[in-house]
């Protein structure tokens, strides 16, 4: 039996096996198979980092183009699927959608054998922004969308099937850093949860399924949701200054600042934070921006809190016109990379993940058939 | 970064947390609050069991009179959920069935905060024997069933609706021990999905979902169907062991015996044993328990390995006309138990479950450009 400090800690620091995907505090502070995040945001395309994930090295031009249409191909969503999809209702939390979409693709292209693993893979990657698309725009429009479009990439793809209409480059750049940022992130919660299931041997669906459940919680995805809440209350800058202060003063929980880890910045924040600053000039903004900078000023200077790579994914997002709702399945389509490339890397190098339990209940008492209790 | 070992090594013996739901391998071998699992297998229902388990004692005569009626009220499938049951064929796996049953119930009735989770949980108690049977009933026969009947027990209510009447009397209370058994097994591999999801603070349906997910591995649940399909290809005892003997020369892995954590034998077998001896002599088996006896000893003999929980949980399941492919699912129906209690455990006194990793892969390397790579 142990104290009472050791339930809820988490596993905080402890090693539940290795990786070769990802560094997370150590050196630039965020790595992808030894490359600095800010360089692959800056300089790849999202579907080049898809790549270096999941094969292990950066993919040739030649190979870039083969693999685009390879995923491009596999847009279009099964009868079964889309039924499924019409059954749930508007007022759904579009996490419980993906997590059933996804389950529910599991049952149609079930993976028979880990040799489907790349296969199952690219065939979530190239129908998870199709799935949250068809049914957000069959529950709340009435309209049945083709989601087999054309587009050069993933990103384009889901602001194409939101909007109806292609994006422009400078949407469809951010798109790019955006899914590149969100993309991998070592052992955290839905990773762990994904390899986990990867463990006992079970099928790429019911793990990644799985892996969406946990991203749901408002722990883990969902800080980019929740900052935007925050931050769309306030009409300017000073308004945004003296409503923080009052909730710092209340203690009330601010989301998309600090990280378990990171301890000075969040290398992924500057780069979407410069996407954001674009994005507000192209729409003329003069209010949200300005109040996601003043915020970002005032958590520094009264908690000494940095940005983490959600908060100014918040106002880039509604800069796009994405709903909020659809923040966190934005995050599926990318880190379901992270989470394919950890479940190849599980299987490969395999013992079921059991850990031990320290007892804290009663000691062992006779069992009283229920016509003699009390 | 670590030796090889530590890769593979599943956090075996390590402390994950706390819990007060259980032991495993001390004491009496296994209990569930204090009280011996093979005494309440004896002398409890499974609805006795499902009691203790999420609410912490063994209930009176009222409570679980009380508690049985609430749970035969809830058995009802809603019409969106049978619509999706009928878009999987008949050739899925039947643990993606439950899987996507589960998450799509979470569309439709989504726990809107922790104060349901009570109510969540009986919700998916009583409908889970509903989704099997509604889905198998449907795709195998083409028959839509009524999933609202008026059993007393769990386990009657999934015979029933298996097979279109009321099970005798025995086969009831196989039932009853049977579900009791696979209640509850502290941090094995579902149970830990379904914390380490309940740790984001997820809904309880993503946590469940999550938790199938996971038992759906052939390394945890299945092992009594990989049992079945072993026995059932003997048509005697003296062919069972020269077959087996053929198995182990060929070092070929027989499930269904030996233990991560019991080492002399696991104190299940010998309750379900029993049970699936009385369920031969009712029909009358000459076969299949005689090969599973002989199997079992020639184990014993030969390996030291003794019979765990699963090995006569295949036999008993097929002397009650019970399709092989439906013992996991069997088993789902009754862990949800104990995944919940461990989920209100994990809620109660929650830190998020973010365990570090041991990098492995390239040391930091600059990014190339796509047209400058070789």
């Amino acid at each position: 039996m142990s104290d009472k400090k050791l339930g809820g800690a988490g596993l905080r620091g402890q090693s539940a096996g290795e990786t070769a995907l990802c560094t997370v505090g150590k050196g630039s502070g965020l790595t992808y198979r030894g490359y600095d995040v800010r360089e692959l945001a800056e300089g790849a395309t999202f579907e080049e980092v898809a790549y270096l994930l999941l094969k292990g090295e950066l993919p040739t031009r030649a190979q870039l183009d083969a693999y685009t249409e390879k995923l491009k191909s596999l847009r279009g969503l099964p009868d079964a699927l889309k039924t499924v999809l019409e059954q749930i209702p508007a007022d759904a939390h579009p996490m419980d959608v993906m997590r059933t979409g996804a389950s529910m693709l599991g049952n149609l292209e079930t993976e028979q054998s880990f040799d489907e693993q790349q296969a199952a893979t690219d065939r979530l990657l190239a129908v998870l922004p199709g799935i949250i698309t068809y049914w957000y725009r069959y529950s709340h429009d009435g309209v049945r969308i083709d989601t087999a479009t054309d587009d050069d990439s993933i990103g384009a793809q889901f602001l194409h099937l939101l909007h109806g209409e292609k994006p422009n480059s400078l949407h469809e750049k951010v798109m790019h850093a955006s899914l590149i940022l969100y993309a991998e992130h070592e052992f955290n919660a839905s990773t762990f949860t994904a390899r986990v299931c990867a463990s006992t041997l079970s099928d790429i669906h019911s793990c990644v399924t799985g892996a969406i459940g946990s991203l749901r919680g408002p722990l883990h995805g969902g800080a980019n949701e929740a900052a935007m809440a925050m931050i769309e209350q306030w009409g300017s800058a000073d308004e945004a200054e003296r409503e923080l202060k009052g909730m710092l003063e209340r203690k009330e929980k601010v989301m998309g600042f600090g990280h378990a880890i990171y301890r000075v910045s969040d290398p992924r924040n500057e780069i979407i934070k410069a996407w954001s600053k674009k994005l507000a000039d192209e729409v003329g903004d003069t209010v949200l921006y300005p109040v996601s900078e003043r915020v970002a000023q005032v958590m520094w200077d009264e908690k000494k809190l940095f940005p983490n790579a959600d908060f100014f994914h918040a106002s880039a997002y509604h800069f796009m016109g994405i709903p909020t709702k659809l923040f966190t399945p934005i995050f599926v389509m990318s880190r379901v990379t992270g989470w394919a490339a950890h479940i190849f890397e599980q299987r490969a190098n395999n013992r079921i993940i059991r850990p031990s339990a320290d007892y804290t209940g009663p000691d062992e008492r006779p069992f009283t058939p229920i016509d003699q209790r009390g």
